[in-house]
């Protein structure tokens, strides 16, 4: 990063809100949504921190969401707890189910969150660490838009399809991973695009299907999976649990129904919570032990777990109490909060 | 194949029977056991079929395994259903406990089955498979032995780890993918030793953690996961999930366990299963529909959907009734079948 401008967490979070109540979003949404840019920029995440407010505002702006919707619950006594956030951001659907979500995990040992109708934007971390905060291990997953081919096609049928994980460890940050099964973030392509870089071989194919490294190319084609054919079972997998499964839309019709307009596409969510002290008979202490022998078997090769940048940035920003980001990128978000201000 | 023998169905299954029986196996673990080799069978699936009879055999002959144990279904009033296998073969335990996870999911929506205490061979998509034609979605995990490295690492910590998954399609044959996430099987590192062939890069490392193409060399050393630091963090969940979640063994301790022995690993088993129904509010029929456009969108583009070619093999010899194995399979599992008598 070249010049920085030092943020308090407090001025993230009240940056944040400002600009999301200026562009249009209730309070409860604003906070919900401010809520989980501070936790993403407090870790450095810059992709998913304040310059996902852009996206928000955009997508408001288009008109194609509603800033005041209240999420509802749907009332269920099985172990799965359905939130239809009425075509408003996914987060505080999320906000509102997450304490059902815990109360029927341990009640039932596993439970899942199906959020339907939502706009998402937002990394799947921050959601299952608020799970294994709970002491529970968590899984995620979301289709995007069509973007991405499935092995051996020749044009985009699944989304960037993350799938993020985590795993409690006590006194320690979890265990966590949130990765695209597309071998590459369509974001980057972007970068290499401006920067006028060729991508790296096997990321992306051209609108001929054919294997391209010309990132314009690659925006009129398709992105690849990440893995080949496994990878791409995968993605097939996360499109039919986070979209047929709950009743919401694939990647494909995500794509349909954005039709072309920018903003955070629309689609649904889920989430699988597991109770450690359910699953093992009570024995969570023993296996926590095992767990924590693994994971010292993976660092003292010098391999590390997925994550640690983040949890070092978290740790370093806690203790100074700021975080650092880009002055051009705090120049554009005032200019954007004078403009939504304006509007 | 070079010179083949035809069995019928009815054979295959009669000769696993018998090489199972007089292994040592008591009927209840010999049906269990056969009943999934001629699943296997049926499908071509050469390396999961009749050929595992010889680890089976070896298996018992080590000592290792009792063939007459019963599996101990625990109690449970949750979505959790344990099934305690007392150090016996899997494959009965999962049939003991597949109707309690068949209610538990349609009461639940979402259900889990953990396998304790098993001793594991069989390839995981005949199970979910079983759920798929129960008109659930069902997901499989298991850990192995620690021959795997963690991505950046230079020894194995981590087992071959499949994650299976299938989805139920009304009238067709379900989607279902089954993959190691090692970047190769273990078994064909030998095959390829065998054949004095040398590996593809980025499959293996050698003992001092540097990557190698000599198939002893990654023998002595550790294979790689496929899809690099991604395939390597949805193995370590993996080892989480099917490990210290349901009080079990990961690949590291399994290979301890073993000490060497040969014969099939000792370690746990999940499951996962989704009732479509309860996910969708009960619009299953809609959400069929997306979903099966999902899978004409991949294949109206040339690309195959995971397991056609065994989706083939087993229409195909179905209405033949009979499989094809190589001969010299055939002379070996008579000669084992007399072994086994001699005993």
């Amino acid at each position: 990063m070249s010049e920085t401008v030092k943020l308090s967490l407090d001025e993230i979070r009240d940056l944040s809100l400002s600009i999301l109540t200026k562009s249009g979003f209730g309070p409860d949404h604003a906070v919900a949504i401010a809520d989980t840019l501070t936790t993403c920029q407090i870790d450095d995440c810059q992709s998913h921190g304040l310059f996902r407010l852009f996206m928000c505002a955009d997508t408001i702006k288009a008109g194609q969401i509603d800033g005041h919707v209240e999420p509802v619950l749907e009332p269920s006594d099985n172990a799965v707890v359905r939130v239809n956030a009425q075509g408003g951001m996914s987060l505080l659907a999320f906000e509102k189910a997450l304490p059902v979500l815990i109360e029927k995990t341990r009640t039932h040992g596993i439970a899942a969150m199906a959020i339907n109708r939502c706009f998402h934007f937002s990394a799947l971390w921050p959601e299952v660490e608020r799970l294994s905060s709970a002491g529970l291990a968590a899984m995620a997953m979301v289709p995007s838009h069509s973007w991405v081919a499935p092995a051996g096609g020749t044009r985009g049928s699944l989304g960037t399809n993350p799938l993020a994980f985590s795993w409690p460890r006590r006194g320690k940050d979890p265990f966590t991973f949130d990765f695209a099964t597309s071998a590459f973030a369509r974001g980057e392509i972007e970068l290499y695009r401006r920067a006028g870089k060729p991508l790296p071989e096997g990321v992306a194919i051209d609108k001929y299907g054919n294997p391209t490294t010309d990132p314009q190319a690659a925006m009129d084609g398709a992105m690849l999976t990440f893995g080949s054919y496994k990878g791409s079972a995968l993605s097939i997998m996360i499109e039919l649990l986070a979209g047929p499964l709950i009743d919401d839309l694939t990647s494909l019709e995500s794509m349909e129904y954005a039709d072309g307009a920018g903003g955070a596409p629309y689609h649904g969510e889920i989430l699988l919570a597991f109770d450690p002290a359910q699953f093992s008979g009570g024995r969570v202490d023993e296996n926590d032990a095992r767990a924590e022998r693994l994971f010292t078997d993976i660092t003292d090769q010098g391999a590390r777990l997925p994550s640690q940048r983040r949890f070092a940035a978290r740790a370093r920003n806690t203790e100074r109490g700021y975080v650092e980001i880009a002055k051009t990128l705090h120049g554009d978000l005032q200019a954007l909060a004078e403009q939504a201000q304006a509007r």
